[in-house]
């Protein structure tokens, strides 16, 4: 069973993955995948997806040992999403916050707070 | 301020929502928006979607009546990805499912499971 890779997001078939806590549900990111990356995740049960601007299979957390543990995968109705249901290693984000979702718009739209929980320094993490 | 809509999906620059529900934090579905459908979301606090078959604004709930009430919107670290923290009135899929991701895959990557709650009989509420 596969998803339905059927969205060409920049120039590339692709379909779209939702990173949530299995423990909590929070959402810490969301990415898109291609049928390769699908397969690693499946064969791992480490998240891997597709990024569309390096044009490349990328295994989360490969540099940073921030991995995902995928402990279950659930599909949407049509199959072109799909969430992956993880057990977080660190944080999901290169900011170093625990979810890539830590802004929240204010009521008038105007600014964006910093709601987020920070567990790692990215500068100690992601070294050049 | 607005979402990034840098991702070219089938054709046109959108960003990507999901919806979520705001007490249980179950993810609900997932959609792309234009800034036209943030704008309109912004207004209205009632979730409006880009939906790239029809290529047009889509107000969801508008034929069904279930709408989604906006509580907050979090935007993703580099904004093209929103989530919208929603109050849903009756269910989020067409197929009468509370959420769109009611499938869960088997370990081996088989089948489908349909783990989801029904709450409405799509046949009443969707007519010709």
């Amino acid at each position: 069973m596969k998803p339905n890779f059927r969205h060409e997001i920049n120039g590339k078939k692709l379909a779209t993955a939702i990173a949530q806590d299995y423990k909590t549900n929070e959402i810490l990111m969301l990415a898109f995948i291609d049928e390769e990356a699908f397969n690693k995740t499946m064969e791992t049960k480490k998240a891997h997806y597709y990024s569309t601007s390096r044009d490349a299979i990328w295994f989360k957390g490969e540099e940073s040992g921030h991995i995902q543990s995928v402990k279950e995968i659930l599909f949407d109705c049509d199959k072109d999403a799909v969430i992956f249901r993880i057990e977080q290693i660190g944080g999901a984000c290169h900011t170093g916050h625990y979810s890539c979702f830590y802004q929240k718009l204010s009521e008038d739209g105007r600014e964006l707070e910093d709601i987020g929980k920070q567990v790692f320094n990215p500068d100690e993490i992601y070294k050049e």
